[in-house]
């Protein structure tokens, strides 16, 4: 590669309980920057499932729009996902949050099972299609192991996701935090961050360390 | 100090627009965890000014909670800016954004005339007089300087919003990107942010400074 890694961040909105996980979200920009990439932010052009007050945890009867609520963690500088082109990147990376399993899909309700975003899952499918390495956080191994199938992932220790997750024919392998499994055959990275109890820091580390281990799966320049 | 530095962390709403500047906001948070501090998070329950579309930049006509929103940053842990108790904290800091403008203030609309939210205005009073260091970050220190008034501050570079600082009685400083402005006599620490066109990196780096430099505030040990 002669130019800097692009990465294409997918969001599902703007907070932990109903959209994406927002310190997932920043500290993954930080480490693509400081890894020398660069980034543009997609999201899906469609209705939130659901608004949840934060302070609370009570869902709000309120409509929200996912790539709106997106770009606020992006600042404005947001794309709708049903534009995005893979060979225009290098890298996708998913944040995590229960947008992810709410919004991309219905794995919060139903499990393996779920349905998937035709928008998500048809950007997922041709990243993956045109060779390039996802990375994904959090609860978002569910969504790759529910398109993708036969995949190596981690969500950590929750041994009910672990399971939802091996049924669908991938392969979980437990990690604590900050740890990075990386699948080379699919070219997949993931890392625990809040799917474990962690500090802000070891949300930094695990974000910093599935961007290094994207980056070295490209071809050396 | 025997313990370790604890901050309240004003926010001001989730979303640069209308809101808390995000990245100002998380990176604080990681700043303050990567130098040993805890954290918690504060905002007033009082409405938005108005909710800003971050994909449009348009009003939308709808109505949000600070409190509520500012939550989505805090992943839920947050309170009621009117339980803020000076003695249970050592630093407070405040990120940026337009909420900063909006709805702690009105600095956005009517420049240095502009009206205080009294809650707000309280709780700095309160930690100001309990000598307590005061951070501010990207425009929050038009916020300070109108509620201290002879008060040594950075914005970054904009010489329209340095005269309305000036005409409230305080001192600019022109800086450049992650640069941080202490001022030894009111122990208020200030560093441009997003004021600059700058990269999250040097977000990243402007709030760890801010921070650094707020600790060395403090007593030592």
């Amino acid at each position: 590669m002669t130019h800097k890694p692009r990465f294409a961040v997918f969001l599902s909105g703007c907070g932990v309980f109903d959209g994406a996980e927002i310190h997932e979200s920043v500290l993954s920009l930080l480490a693509i920057d400081r890894h020398g990439g660069t980034y543009q932010c997609f999201a899906p052009d469609i209705p939130q499932h659901h608004v949840i007050d934060h302070r609370t945890g009570q869902p709000t009867g309120e409509t929200r729009n996912v790539l709106s609520e997106a770009a606020r963690i992006a600042r404005g500088a947001i794309a709708d996902l049903a534009t995005f082109d893979p060979a225009a990147f290098d890298i996708v990376l998913l944040p995590g949050g229960f947008g992810v399993a709410k919004n991309f899909c219905t794995f919060a309700f139903d499990g393996p099972a779920c349905a998937v975003d035709p928008t998500v899952e048809a950007a997922i499918r041709a990243a993956h299609a045109a060779g390039l390495p996802i990375g994904a956080l959090c609860i978002a191994p569910a969504l790759i192991a529910r398109i993708l199938g036969p995949v190596t992932v981690t969500i950590g220790q929750d041994e009910g996701t672990a399971k939802a997750i091996q049924s669908l024919g991938a392969t979980h392998r437990a990690a604590r935090p900050t740890e990075v499994v990386v699948d080379p055959d699919t070219r997949v990275v993931t890392t625990p961050c809040y799917m474990l109890n962690s500090s802000i820091s070891q949300i930094a580390d695990g974000a910093d360390g599935a961007v290094r281990a994207l980056i070295e799966l490209l071809p050396r320049p």
